[in-house]
């Protein structure tokens, strides 16, 4: 196939998108790749869509050589099986929803865990049905806060979802690999560097999870690696060691301390290493108590909850959030305070919690025996000593601390250290949380019926165009991998004369003939424009055919390395398959 | 490739589903290609998504092949441009509405002109860009008030629309003309019967306009055709033949009658016919007069409207409300008649209507010079040789009255007979209404600006699965032409020893390595129940692996005809690539 340059729907532009922050999104519109019609939603012009479809063939490919059986749902989808499962209202404002002429409520699919378990419970019935792997590649709606980077999180977008079936939780497991290599395959044909990190399970409930995340030191997502083991995680995943409980006995008793002007750690510290305690102080050994409140999902009520933590390490949100998932947290505000007098704010301590009924929940390095200052419910004044097991007993742990570079990696072996990624693929042992809300059993060999257990896998199709652009691409443009590139081969008729077009014309047309895809520029543009337009546009070999062709050769570039090498017009056909087919 | 029955997801039933009428939808539910999930939205399942990718990508094909070139949008969209172009309000109850999280107000898209429009604006400037077509595959969402049929008329549906972008009215119809060649194209490949009408323009705007309507008797459309000539129209499209003016001089003068108790055009013919006028009256002799109300999109009060037609004629509601789009219409209910005491039901004549400034609309056989016993707006009293042109004079002409079979035909030939389609395309002249609403101009050879004429073409691609199955089925399932079928060759392994099943297995094994798809029928049941699956999932040719293998024979069957070939093992692959290959 040749596509002309000169009647192309493409029009690369000289400057970046006002709105682009990353590379992939800056180069995808000025190559002419996609372009925005709203907040986070974006079309595809013609070399954009050429890409998309180069991916979802491989993914489509390795799916298919999984056992995988591909169906399609609509994305416009009534309300009744996500109230069955929860997720009308557990998805918050994530979900897009809308009703139809008849007031009827109907949602725009995130996912189809719900429509793929009554699929399933419609068609099978007896064990020997199973297992089944099912997936479609269908375009998904999310109601992003902060849809950002152009393709990279939009809200409607093409996504690979698949979903596993299976007696048991060996099936489960099996299933779950098998995806796992799947997706191994699939993200190396295209060519990505990526990690496998440990992941918390998101809104979908459930326990073994993987993330796939393409490294990208533009991406959204931080995760943390170990030097010393292979261990990389989610940071929302990380689990704490906790240190070994401690003995009490040995404990000197609590003080209350006059701590004039020490609302803050770095304040309270000062004045205890001054104060002739005996002892030196670092924010490590101060209990800082944060204050939040959180609400279930479909409430209207926020409940209080306290959250402790050492005063050197400062609340992360996301992993709070992914904690207390599903329930929304936000932090108490002035009014918040108002209404509860006996939070003395700076000041506040477990006692007036814990006698308050204030939920209370510790970050796990608080462990019994550990001794604590902390606030002492007084203005200007702090406890000293307080020990957790003895004076204080929280209501649990929660993973709330921020992890950091240096941190002990939780499989005990080295430290860790912190990269960013983009999350290209999920895999998730769902288990029965959608089996058991539909009922959806399998009538065993003893006549019994055996309830399913089910796996959710997703790859963000669309978004992995802009995730293959951001991790290949140079100051020129885009630099396309083999296989998803728009074209095999982009022909550049430099020059005016009717020798070179000619010639041009004939380098295309033999290439066609012998099955590559070509992009033409038959523009009357200047060479110039046409060199920096194919840089640009990032086919990872340019033909040119110029000056040269009067002494029978043309110019063949790679993009990426821009090596250029002159090859003779008769082994121009010979020279590309060799490259193109490898 | 080979699909496995053994494995495939693929339940067939024996029962005719309960919410079906058409054979397409009975067969596609039965056969396991498509299932129900919402009011209007199906999941294909794999053999159907099979037959809708191969429709696709004839469409794509033929789109190339005439020089579209394909992007893709989204189907969220914002309202803005809909606003501007007016059918944001036009669309009415179609269109699905929503509000995302920050309360803006976002469409489902049921076509995309306005993207299109905008999109071209923003990447061309110049004469020299043009023309361009551009085309997508998307999935588009109508709120349909009575989703029916299946997949026939979904709310969820995929479609192909184009558009094309010309300088002037010669590049539109050169445009046009190109489309309207691929579907003849399209549809040829894909084995239909069809018949090209013309068509109104519907929402959308705009003049010339042809529908591809498949012929078929469950069909919603109705449409006409001429005995004598290749005329063909949406019953919608029908232009009625006005018959000359006459003289006015000759006629006698109107003159009141009493006519008690006849309210309707029967007891009125019946009475004048006794009444001693000298005189024979039929119900083509009346006019008769309906009262409506109309409202214009987005508005809230309604107005009057009257339209008079010979009384033997009805009110088309069909035609009459593609002749009044984009207003709303309504028939006058007690409440409107009461509120207008000057309309005396049963009895309304031309003169109340016009002296209370009510529209007066007519049939176009109500000509200048034509008498008419119609309504002397008084209980029991009619009025006779009322005669237009003299006695009232009509705002205007409407085609409201039905089209029946035996009416002469627009184009002067013949007469008109009634059949039954289903719209599969529609090619359509918008014209300028989209470019002027967004101001797509581009610069001229003289640096004038030149205002773009944009046409748009549509295909039902979802739909035509099931209309494919419509035209294609017997008594015993579906039977799809080659090319859309799920596979080329159904493998029915017909018996349980070993040499039979190892001969299905070579046999399909065969048939993979030389090229062809096979379904291949692996499971334990019983050859009869996998006789009649074969039969009901409809591929065109299906191999018997059963006894006759024990003299080196399988039987080749033709699921069309239903004819038996004995064929030797050895030249099954020969013969199956002859059948298929052509």
């Amino acid at each position: 196939m040749i596509t002309r340059m000169s009647s192309l729907f493409l029009r690369t532009l000289r400057e970046d998108p006002a709105d682009a922050e990353v590379p992939s999104h800056k180069l995808l519109v000025r190559a002419g790749y996609v372009r925005r019609v709203a907040p986070g939603g974006y079309s595809w012009l013609p070399l954009g869509l050429r890409v998309l479809r180069n991916i979802e063939r491989v993914v489509r490919e390795e799916m298919d050589a999984m056992g995988g059986q591909e169906i399609q749902f609509p994305a416009l989808l009534p309300r009744e099986p996500y109230e069955t499962s929860g997720r009308w209202t557990e998805y918050g404002d994530n979900l897009f929803r809308l009703k139809d002429r008849k007031k009827a409520d109907y949602l725009l699919g995130p996912t189809h865990e719900e429509l793929f378990t009554l699929t399933v419970k419609g068609e099978y019935s007896s064990y020997k049905d199973y297992p089944v792997v099912l997936y479609q590649v269908q375009t998904k709606y999310r109601d992003e806060a902060r849809p950002r980077a152009g393709i990279l999180r939009g809200r409607e977008f093409l996504m690979k979802d698949s979903y596993s079936f299976d007696l048991d939780d060996d099936g489960l497991a099996a299933s779950y690999r098998k995806h796992r290599d799947a997706y191994i395959r699939i993200f190396d044909r295209l060519g990505l560097k990526y990690v496998i990190v440990s992941a918390m399970s998101g809104a979908m409930g459930g326990s073994a999870s993987e993330e796939f995340l393409a490294e990208a030191e533009t991406g959204e997502d931080t995760f943390v690696r170990s030097t010393g083991s292979g261990y990389a995680a989610n940071v929302e995943a990380v689990v704490t060691p906790a240190p070994p409980a401690q003995p009490i006995d040995d404990k000197p008793a609590a003080q209350v301390h006059h701590t004039p002007d020490t609302p803050t750690i770095e304040t309270l510290v000062a004045f205890l290493d001054k104060a002739g305690l005996g002892r030196e102080f670092t924010a490590a050994d101060t209990l800082k108590n944060v204050l939040l409140k959180t609400r279930a999902p479909g409430e209207d009520k926020w409940e209080l909850l306290a959250v402790g933590l050492p005063g050197d390490r400062e609340v992360d949100m996301k992993r709070l959030e992914a904690a207390l998932e599903p329930r929304a947290v936000e932090i108490l505000d002035e009014a918040d305070f108002a209404a509860n007098p006996f939070l003395v704010k700076g000041y506040i301590g477990p006692k007036a919690l814990q006698d308050n009924g204030v939920r209370y929940l510790v970050d796990p390095r608080v462990v019994t025996g550990t001794a604590w200052v902390t606030g002492a419910d007084k203005t200007d004044h702090h406890v000293v000593d307080l020990v957790c097991g003895r004076d204080f007993t929280p209501d649990g742990t929660i993973e709330a601390a921020e992890v950091r570079a240096g941190d002990a990696s939780p499989d005990g072996h080295g430290t860790l250290v912190a990269a960013r990624g983009i999350e290209i693929g999920h895999i998730f042992q769902l288990g029965r949380k959608y089996t058991n809300a539909f009922s959806l059993d399998a009538l065993g060999a003893d006549s019994k019926p055996i309830r399913i257990t089910m796996g959710s896998y997703g790859i963000g199709v669309s978004r992995l165009v802009a995730v293959i652009a951001e991790q290949s691409h140079d100051e020129h443009g885009l630099v396309w991998p083999r296989g998803v590139a728009p074209a095999d081969v982009h022909v550049v008729i430099a020059g005016k004369s009717e020798e070179i077009r000619a010639g041009g014309e004939q380098v295309a047309a033999d290439l066609d003939a012998a099955g590559l895809t070509v992009l033409l520029d038959d523009r009357t543009a200047m060479p110039g424009v046409k060199f920096a337009d194919a840089d640009l546009v990032g086919v990872p070999t340019i033909v040119v055919v110029g000056r040269g062709l009067a002494n029978g050769v043309v110019e063949v570039k790679d993009r990426r390395s821009g090596e250029r090498t002159e090859v003779a017009v008769g082994d121009i056909v010979a020279h590309l398959t060799e490259l193109v087919r490898g």
